[in-house]
């Protein structure tokens, strides 16, 4: 068999790669009894003491490395410094594996660096360690960027402690990032205004948990979009979740594009935006905190955990449908 | 200006654009007082409480990617092992993140999946998180792996530690690695035997330290091989360092290979090796723990630290000369 986009997409199929090709090959999974790979958690974690470490990685192919919104350095810092933040987890760290095509711009990877850099800034993160490759077998430059953080033992907020009646809120406009992609690569000839919402989270996070607000379960949107992050979620914790089509929060423009592209933007990524299982009494509370940040504006309580039933639904103005876990890449009718 | 291959070699052009093209434009650089970026050690630390978390990674990208003595999975964990061994540290847990082709075979990925679980097992690490990204903009899979390691506060081994009089031990024979992908790519017709000789070398490290051998600097001589370490380890320690010729472990095969193409096998990267300057009253001691574990058979004591020159010297039967920091890639004079 062969290794086809889709396993790299964030839905089903590369879930079941993750789970049957390398969870299954792999024996020592987890330190110290801390929350291992086996949780498929956006991080895992390492007790030390009265802390634990907080450890995760993601690598960043994107196409092309400058885009509405950001660049790959941008992208590399923002996409760890959240798996870290949603975690509950301080960042503290991150590391930088450079792969650079031969013949690559030096000024360009200036620039990346540079925008690495102020990323850094935003987030209160240092850049500790890397490594450069140079490689002719290489289209363009990749980003492998791993994080270290901490939080207090046993204080991690995992993707599978959502509870019967809680608010589940997110923190923005949603299908920004993957939309801006997709449009700059395709080279459609739409006149839009779409950027890309990447952004370090782990600020207004904070802010949130120093408010004392009790999030059960936390997640960043990212591949797969909403639709995965939920169902994820859900999943995990064995509970239902239900979403009101009507409280989503998504722009016009974003709207009215994945209408013309037959998309749908509870499945286009994120890099930008968190979404929580929050104390159903805490929920307006939290909304208020989210909206103060300029990074929370546009934060909606979207729905809520329920018994009632499994999986992820969504009441819409003509019913309720099932909001499925994304196979793959959400692929556009026109193209 | 273009990025060469030199500048991913690991030699003085890598450093120089590590220095005044990352380095430089990062400002947020260390953690807590820990051993920062602009050390450029092996791995950078972050002091908690009476212990320091030690953090590395390195980027993968070896072709072929199966070799004569292992594969970019082998290769992958014992890198960072080793980075993070070398630093004194006992190595926790990896990260792995995989970038791979499209198209690339299922049951290569597999096979690079169990030599990696064969690996952490020698090393006794775990694998916790994760990353997959699948691409058309690659050739052949990519693994960039960061480790964390654990370290009492304070004990970190520096690259920058030698000392006036200390033994400069090398664990084994040197060269294997490189030599041994070298012929693999370019297809030479030598009938050769040589095999790669990457492995972890932390369990190797850990009984030199359990004997209370007092190591004053250590490092991996890997990219840019023997020269570029020592090189580095008497500039950053303001010290000379002289070595023998005639005390270098060198396989017969390797020396004969190496004189054939004209390569140095003081500049060949290894994969499985550990240079320390060693307090001079523990070199002998150091020497038969070494010997005594399979990894470190070959060990000898190449050398000392001395005052009276600065950087690295050899002496040979026609006399001294000196051993330069490698400019880039060793490039053998046949093709
Ligand atoms: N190559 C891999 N090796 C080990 N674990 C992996 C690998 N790829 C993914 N995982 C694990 O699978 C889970 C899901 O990974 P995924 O990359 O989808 O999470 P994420 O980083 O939160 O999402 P995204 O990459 O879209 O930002 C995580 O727990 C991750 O550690
Ligand atoms: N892209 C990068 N960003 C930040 N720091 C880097 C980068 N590349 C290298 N460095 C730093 O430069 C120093 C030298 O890196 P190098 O990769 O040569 O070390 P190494 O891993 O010990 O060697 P090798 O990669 O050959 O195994 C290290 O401290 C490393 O953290
Ligand atoms: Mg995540
Ligand atoms: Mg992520
Ligand atoms: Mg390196
Ligand atoms: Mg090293
Ligand atoms: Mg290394
Ligand atoms: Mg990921």
């Amino acid at each position: 068999m062969k290794i086809t986009r889709m396993h790299g997409a964030g839905g089903k199929i590369m879930q079941d790669l993750i789970k049957n090709i390398i969870l299954k090959n792999l024996e020592i999974t987890s330190v110290n009894g801390g929350i291992g790979l086996e949780s498929l958690d956006d991080s895992a974690t390492i007790p030390i003491g009265d802390k634990e470490i907080v450890f995760t990685v993601d690598g960043h192919t994107v196409k092309p490395i400058f885009f509405p919104g950001g660049d790959i350095g941008r992208l590399a810092v923002s996409g760890t410094v959240n798996d870290l933040a949603v975690m509950g987890a301080k960042p503290l760290a991150l590391s930088l594996s450079l792969i650079i095509p031969e013949g690559f711009n030096l000024e360009d990877l200036e620039k990346i660096i540079k925008s690495i850099n102020e990323t850094t800034k935003e987030a209160e993160v240092a850049i500790i360690t890397g490594d450069t490759k140079v490689s002719d077998g290489v289209d363009d430059v990749i980003i492998s960027t791993a994080g270290v953080g901490i939080v207090d033992r046993g204080k991690a907020i995992r993707d599978c402690g959502v509870k019967e009646g809680d608010a589940i809120i997110v923190s923005g406009n949603i299908g920004e990032h993957g939309l801006a992609i997709l449009l700059s690569r395709e080279g459609f000839d739409f006149e839009t205004d779409i950027k890309s919402d990447v952004a370090p989270i782990n600020k207004l996070i904070e802010k949130v948990l120093s408010e004392g607000i009790q999030i059960n379960a936390m997640k960043d949107p990212t591949r797969g979009g909403l639709a995965d992050a939920l169902n994820e979620m859900a999943e995990k914790s064995n509970i239902g979740i239900t979403i009101f089509e009507d409280k989503l929060p998504i722009s016009e423009e974003v709207q009215s594009l994945c209408d013309i592209l037959g998309l749908d933007p509870l499945t286009i990524a994120n890099e930008g935006k968190v979404v929580m299982a929050v104390k159903k009494e805490d929920a307006e509370r939290c909304l208020e905190i989210l909206k103060e940040h300029p990074l929370g504006k546009n934060a909606e309580i979207i729905g809520y955990a329920t018994k009632e039933h499994k999986g992820v639904v969504m009441e819409t103005i003509v019913g309720r449908r099932i909001v499925d876990m994304p196979i793959g890449d959400p692929i556009p009718r026109v193209c």
